[in-house]
């Protein structure tokens, strides 16, 4: 019995030593080193490669190494009884809601303004909006931010594909419902997870039923984001700025116009990240889990797509 | 009876429209119209200027304007029998907290050189540390800022005068304690109110016992800042940058050396505010209160100084 762990862009080291300390008898590689394939009964992995996972005939799960799965649904050749699980940590959590709440602030309590004021030694309050918050994605991510928020005196509703209701919160839902959300927000924050269904989301007809003058953050997935569409709303005053995390190719292309567009703010994908002694613990719960023929926390629902 | 409004430096209109509409019945004047000195039962102000309370001979309180209240403790000159009331409502708590988060969120994910990388096309993720907060001053303000850092995730700790313990928080009490409050602390934020103990409390041996390269948050009052020793912690690294909202003479003088020091956060008291509508409901239920001879919401202990 072995595990394998698989980051080809990030070092494994911190998660070799957190397995190390952890769980002492367990043989973990981290690849392209292996071992015997047959002897692996795990991969944690983030985006392995298409036909990478099917290599290993006697897996019995695979573990993502984020919070997004996307990387191992869009890989057809990795069985459909084989679990995969999500990364389920807290500081993913956190780190998320750092960021939501850092965007907001920075844009309601208008911070670029205070800095260029500053530059120019200008004292002068600023008037403050209270704007209407619209979250799309009601997941762990998406309620832990509309809570935070909402603590600190926002205004704050939530919109999701199937409409489950979230205790405490306005929730607007399915595709029908979402033109009379998106009418009265002012700062629109997509936390959706990656499906076929969200790809584009963030588009043209998206920024119009806006409330004009609307900002965006988007710390889901980039392929959500039409950049295009979202330049030209810029242009047109539509949008007045936007906080993005992700993109649709990462890193961002040293030619792309977002780096340059004063009213866009580029983050390298740093919203939140995944703690390796806390992530290992997770992972290890989960085989234990999955020894004792219990559905471990964070399996995908792998119809629904997250 | 009648109130008077005293409000020098800022529109009084807002609040007169409020009392006209939640109050049509009372006499509302604003300074410097008072109608008859000896009708006047209530004054509700901001920085009257000494002597003026003392004009009106048959005052029953006075409310202030905002959460502090040493623009009128400084008034020698105002009865010691006559109750003195500060402002209570959420958007004060909303807005500091708001304030405090985004400065500690600015600093800690490191926006400022995030947004350096942009304009130099840099895609890097930053590493982050894991800061320990300390907050001086466990008022309303404090424990709502401590709140809200603590459910994202950060290690807060705070301190008082008195040492008196705050649900769910460290807290460290009294002056003796200050050394070892400092010791571990990070991220220092000051909220403390303004009473002679905590005029320069923000000074030399204060930052000399910090964790080198700590960052500071000033959104208490201004004279708690010794801004030379800052400007002198600044350059020999002590003290990594600040935020600092409020300022021993404000407006910033135009060549005042914080305006320039890049490390330095300039804001121009604007860290919360009151909203005008539910102060004056404020008001007037502690007016109802003290009708009926009740200790209203916000009375200020005239020893402790707040």
């Amino acid at each position: 019995m072995s595990l394998v762990i698989i980051r080809k862009n990030a070092p494994t080291a911190p998660w070799q030593q957190a397995f190390a300390s952890q769980a002492p008898d367990l043989a973990v590689h981290a690849w392209p080193e292996t071992g015997p394939l047959e002897e692996v009964d795990y991969v944690l992995c983030w985006a392995p490669g298409a036909g990478e996972i099917a290599r290993y005939p006697n897996l019995k799960a695979v573990f993502s190494l984020g919070a997004g799965v996307d990387h191992l649904l869009s890989d057809d050749t990795i069985p459909l009884h084989l679990p995969i699980v999500r990364m389920v940590d807290k500081s993913i959590t956190d780190g998320m809601v750092q960021y939501v709440v850092m965007s907001v602030l920075n844009h309601h309590r208008r911070m670029n303004e205070m800095r260029a004021n500053q530059a120019e030694k200008i004292w002068q309050k600023l008037d403050l909006s209270n704007p209407q918050i619209g979250i799309m994605g009601m997941g762990g991510l998406g309620k832990a931010s509309a809570r935070a928020l909402a603590a600190m005196g926002y205004r704050v509703r939530g919109w999701n594909r199937s409409g489950r209701p979230v205790e405490g919160l306005e929730v607007f839902g399915g595709a029908g419902c979402l033109k009379p959300f998106l009418a009265e927000t002012d700062i629109l924050i997509s936390l959706l997870p990656h499906t076929e269904e969200t790809i584009g989301i963030l588009n043209r007809e998206t920024f119009a039923a806006l409330r004009q003058g609307a900002y965006i953050i988007n710390a889901g997935r980039g392929e959500q984001l039409v950049e295009e569409d979202l330049l030209r709303a810029l242009r047109s005053g539509q949008i007045c700025g936007a906080m993005l995390d992700v993109f649709c190719k990462e890193p961002l292309a040293a030619d792309h116009p977002f780096w340059g567009e004063e009213r866009v703010t580029v983050t390298p994908h740093i919203a939140s990240w995944v703690d390796p002694v806390a992530g290992t613990a997770h992972v290890l719960r989960a085989i234990e889990a999955i020894k004792h023929c219990e559905i471990p926390e964070g399996q995908v629902d792998r119809t629904a797509g997250y």
